[in-house]
């Protein structure tokens, strides 16, 4: 921080993908720092969340959220620190996370830029990586998706939870608050290595590896007594494999679909769907914003969680720069992330 | 009812039907009434229901009710008056409905067989192949999927229902229902004739005839709010085009998709359900046998809107005894019926 940066280094959406992002689908330049206006504050942003969502947000068409525009700054949460403010409320030196995009600096209006999702961030409850996973969208996700979607407990104490995705930002938490909660938990992720962490570390009652071995075969030998809830995070051939083991009032909450974003075919529609009828369950999706209002709550309880050490988190932390972005991007996609996955803007 | 029958004609099921089911898959056959034991009755079937359920009940494996064992008497439900007793809580002349099969007449005992649903009508509250619709099994699933699954109101007043097969069974009393409830009601059906009946005589605020345009087109004209509660019977092309014009907080009941139940590739799964995630949506079966304590107060609403003129019901009764069941049963999956399928045993 000796020296006082006079550019934004930035990453731009230069044209929409068709299926993998790929180099020529971004551009990468600096522009002059401006001066702050009255009522702006710039944070230097230190690290930035990649999410799978993302690429969602770089297609045409209406969706949760505008997609990003061509030429614009591609959009991230992330976490910095204030370097400069025109706005009496917030402080050089103050930890804030927000919609920062990828980008160095952040010039943003706290009053004014209603999207920001701005927010200071308390250091003492968790450092800044988690404040991008546990305790940022991610352990969101997990804890509204879980607790008003999933609704632990709907037909009987004890019920199992199946969560893909388990290694990585929603999942982790996911399993974690479920297993908290007194549900069984069984994780689906990619690799014996995760899977061993999510069972050893994390505390899951089992893990199935989706590479090295059948599904269908985890499913029957680690739920016993059926699927109560599954939160899906990756959709495909392994949504239409637990649908086949769902109890009757089962939950499946619809995080996601990482397995179909960057198909350049139709997305695969869950062909035992029928299994809801059947079983009279319930599919349904779920957006992390429309629980802004109490985020500070979730936040509150998952600090908590990771100061007595009920909860764990790991964050996959990339260094490089903005300018590895796309790169790193894409290992979310191949699942080579191992946690969720940060891009460090430091050092 | 002059001559007393001495023989008990019935359709069994031969064969597990691949695809739609042909006439070999059924026996037709006389045997002869057996002496009552203590405790049975016996019931004359005067008719029987129709459903698209039936195809499901005629495959191997486990769903939501035991298949029908091959040689087995087929399924169904009817309706008819016990012409003998030796139950004191039955009398000869009682009119009844429950699971008679298709047969001419039923022997069962009342205390013993808990699946037969047996039941006395009130032919004063409705006739008895309203007995069998609007006031039977398929008005039951259109009374409790609306308002227990759909939840009409959820998000504001005036919500717009969508649903499929409206002129069939379920979808006449769901559309009816829900105009009553106050919904915009646009109904889906096969042909011209079908949509100017569920509009002009129902009160439908619009029918999309699916077979002489386009079902996308039509949900834009006459959905400009968008599709609230989608109640849907019929699965496949037309679930995916609803999909992409549900609202936020949308339900969509999965009843049926007899699209799908004679398929032998297999289910087209809904390609489009990230509209749910999407929208913060809902899809979600129901069976309508978990409602059975509530029918009793579902029959007395309902037959008080088909007393004071609120409700209609339209049955296609077919004549020709149980010998024409099978090609009557096929007449579902062609949507040649027009209106509330049943076989008349009578005459």
């Amino acid at each position: 921080m000796a020296t006082v940066a006079t550019t934004n280094r930035q990453v731009r959406l230069a044209a929409r993908p068709v299926g993998l992002p790929k180099a020529s689908d971004w551009t990468i330049g600096d522009e002059p720092l401006r001066e702050l206006a009255e009522g702006e504050i710039r944070v230097c942003v230190s690290a930035i969340s990649l999410d799978p969502a993302m690429r969602g947000w770089m297609n045409e068409g209406k969706s949760y959220i505008a997609p990003v525009g061509l030429g614009e700054v591609m959009r991230a949460g992330g976490v910095g620190v204030v370097e400069a403010s025109r706005h009496p409320g917030w402080a050089v030196g103050d930890a804030v996370s927000g919609s920062t995009g990828v980008q160095t600096h952040w010039t943003v209006a706290p009053d004014r830029d209603r999207h920001a999702g701005l927010a200071k961030i308390d250091l003492r409850l968790g450092t800044a990586t988690q404040w991008l996973n546990v305790l940022g969208m991610p352990g969101m996700t997990a804890y509204f998706g879980l607790m008003d979607v999933g609704l632990p407990g709907l037909t009987k104490a004890g019920e199992t939870l199946v969560v893909s995705g388990a290694a990585g930002a929603v999942g982790q938490t996911v399993g974690q608050l479920a297993k908290v909660k007194g549900l069984r938990v069984v994780g689906i992720a990619g690799g014996a290595a995760k899977c061993e962490w999510v069972v050893k570390e994390l505390g899951f009652d089992a893990c199935i590896d989706y590479k090295g071995g059948s599904v269908r075969d985890g499913l029957k030998e680690h739920c016993p007594q059926g699927v109560d809830i599954y939160f899906d995070n990756v959709g495909g051939e392994i949504l239409d494999t637990v649908l086949t083991r769902i109890n009757r009032r089962a939950r499946i909450v619809v995080c996601g679909a990482i397995s179909q974003y960057n198909n350049t075919t139709p997305v695969q529609g869950p062909k035992n769907y029928l299994s809801l009828l059947v079983n009279r369950a319930r599919m349904e999706g779920m957006v992390v914003f429309d629980y802004a209002d109490r985020y500070h709550l979730a936040v509150a309880e998952l600090a908590g969680y990771l100061k007595d050490g009920r909860m764990k988190s790991r964050e996959d932390v990339v260094t490089g720069g903005v300018d590895v972005f796309p790169a790193t991007l894409n290992k979310l996609f191949s699942g080579e992330n191992f946690g969720k996955l940060v891009l460090s803007l430091e050092g």
